[in-house]
């Protein structure tokens, strides 16, 4: 099966947003079991859209174009692909109704234009609006064969990439599968790691690249993921779903062998949902002081669900004043161990908590109090031991935040795994 | 002229590198006044390649290709090239020898496949190899005409970003715009708004949609950017930049006019910097409680170099506990009105600002207090005066959480911004 993507938007031309959607859809349909050999990007012009579909039709047997599915006057997509089909568009009143809906959820009407999102190519089927008000499409093309399936296929999808992912997932992929018939699964697993480059993580696992490149399956593949770290990827291919995962399951096993606390979770889990599992089993909660970070390592944390069970709150002390009135930092330099240690305690103490979390230092452009950005101490206060770490943060100002507060987070999972599993 | 780009590379497929190159080429090549109006996307395959140059080639004047220029075997855009000409490929001594030199320079010998970079199919120009090792090259297509160019182009260029740049620059747009002769340069520039739908902003500004329809330059373009707001860019052609941004100032001047304060920035600016620029003219200090954003508002508001200057912290009151105890908010439901108004207060006297701003409310996926998921109410404490506003925000927890936070700096902005402009 020869699937590709065209991507609609005279913007990703112009360069004015990175047609990221063209690079996801092409991971998932791999993974999924298809061919992908081309990608294209066209502008809102419907001609060149037609153009392409029927060039990506030629050569393939399954389309996904994304993007101009919108209501204003340059989404165009929507006739773009009835021309190919050689069909009418018909407006379509259950699309129509629950856009109504939507709007009238939002306290607000539907403006008329919104109304031609309800508009489907004949004979296309409907992949029903959840998020965004624009449904996706099926769209046969070519004879029907045998199977109850058309020659070829194209699959419509909003260009809102979290609309468009649903959507996969709930509708492109089971068609696609459905499709196929029999086919290989393939399945992959992210093993996601921090603390170590990928030219060391690669010299950890080189006796398994070394096994696997002698079978050709599983397979192994680093991604780094800057401030999301490196990503041990493995993949594996299998007649069904059950055995391709047993061939995953050994592998992780082989490769936790040697990687160690270095990996803190697998695909989705994230560094906060790490210390947000490790705090619930230790029935501990939390408290952060932030400076630099200015409020991401609370961010982070309160983005797991149900984060309330351990997560009391914190104080954002941008301010010097905050650091010494309100958590008892001795007044003077504040980008120090002592005064990491202090506002750990501090916040520990003001909110009353079992753990406090501090992080004091440089994001930059400037240096502060004679520190050259990157500069940035941690503290770690849990009961009565404190403990404070200080790092050199490479990178501009963003960077520097960000890999200061997963960071901390990681310092704060490796403490709470070793009272988990104490060493003699 | 009509100017396209080719990207190579199967890790482009396969979702493991984001295509920023062809982004990055799309605008420059608009910049220099071609009409790009497809991207190609191919892997490693010569087959494949030479299909999608042929295509290129056939409703384009030039052709920019990318990547596929490297020493390994499954580098092979020469060949490919070669093959379209219908020409050899002839190994380029001087190539050959600074390829040579560079290795000597770096104290390593040149391995045998390296000389693979120095062939060139005849009758191409190099585009002599600077940062890196692979040269560009500039190859003709088709018959030469009375202007000694040949009728069609093709650049080969590395797919290291920094190496193309650089050869984009110094030989590619030269190139181009000497065959262009009298050429025209495009220029854009985005107006963020925030605060109306998309459908509802294109009927605002439909006089000026009607209005350029009939000359067709400049043009308006909406872009939907999530979390981001509404983008509306405006794009202008002129035979020169200075012409180009005047068409521009004029077109800002007519939609600022009916779209007002919506307009939140321009280009790059963000939420958080119309905010700093208007505390930082109004020398004001701000603080703010954060309940269900949980620290997104300070990283937000501190992801601004110099915030410091104007931002002095905050308190994530996650917990109840934490409103009434730190903030004096009376003890009971937290995701009410009055909860907010406290909040708002309680920070603005506890870290002694001007104003005080929260956030409460309930981000799902279970509801609180009663109150169902999206359920968001806002504090805003300026001196003496408080205010409070209740929202209900569309989406799941991450959604209603980063809704809320541009929802609330917004509100903020307006009212700094009414205090600058005072209305009878």
């Amino acid at each position: 099966m020869r699937c590709e993507v065209v991507a609609v938007g005279t913007e990703l031309l112009l360069g004015q947003i990175v047609d990221t959607n063209s690079s996801w859809l092409g991971e998932r349909l791999a993974l999924a079991g298809a061919d992908a050999h081309f990608q294209t990007k066209v502008g809102d012009n419907q001609a060149r859209i037609v153009q392409a579909l029927r060039i990506a039709l030629d050569r393939s047997d399954a389309v996904v174009v994304c993007g101009g599915l919108g209501p204003t006057q340059d989404d165009i997509t929507r006739e773009a692909i009835a021309e190919v089909m050689g069909v009418e568009l018909r407006r379509d009143e259950a699309v129509l109704d629950r856009i109504r809906a939507m709007f009238a959820q939002r306290g607000r009407t539907m403006a008329e234009n919104n109304a031609r999102q309800a508009d489907v190519p004949e004979g296309a089927t409907v992949i029903e609006q959840r998020l965004g008000t624009a449904p996706g499409l099926i769209c046969p093309v070519g004879p029907v064969g045998p199977d109850g399936h058309s020659e070829k296929v194209i699959y419509a999808l909003p260009g809102v990439p979290y609309e468009l992912y649903e959507m996969v997932e709930r509708a492109v992929v089971p068609d696609l599968q459905a499709r196929m018939g029999e086919h290989a699964t393939i399945v992959s697993r992210v093993l996601r790691t921090w603390g170590e480059a990928e030219s060391s993580l690669a010299e950890k696992v080189s006796h398994r690249l070394e096994a696997l490149d002698a079978v050709g399956n599983p397979t192994i593949a680093f991604l780094a993921s800057g401030i999301e770290g490196i990503k041990v990827r493995i993949t594996a291919k299998a007649p069904d779903e059950a055995a391709a995962r047993a061939l995953l399951d050994a592998e992780e096993a082989e490769l936790r062998a040697v990687l160690g606390d270095l990996v803190f979770g697998v695909d989705d889990e994230s560094m906060e949902d790490a210390v947000a599992a490790l705090l619930d089993a230790q029935g501990l909660t939390l408290a952060v002081a932030e400076s630099v970070t200015g409020g991401l390592i609370g961010s982070r944390l309160t983005a797991v669900a149900g984060s309330s069970g351990y997560f009391t709150g914190g104080v954002i002390c941008y301010d010097s004043r905050v650091k010494y009135d309100l958590l008892g930092v001795p007044e003077g330099p504040v980008v120090t161990a002592e005064a990491a240690a202090a506002m750990a305690t501090g916040v520990q103490k003001l909110l009353g908590t079992d753990i406090g979390l501090s992080v004091t230092g440089v994001a930059g452009p400037a240096e502060q109090d004679g520190q050259p950005p990157g500069t940035v101490f941690f503290g770690l206060a849990i009961g009565d031991e404190v403990e404070t770490v200080d790092v050199r943060l490479p990178g501009d100002r963003d960077r520097v935040r960000q890999f200061a507060t997963i960071s901390v987070l990681n310092l704060l999972r490796l403490r709470l795994l070793a009272r988990t599993s104490p060493h003699p």
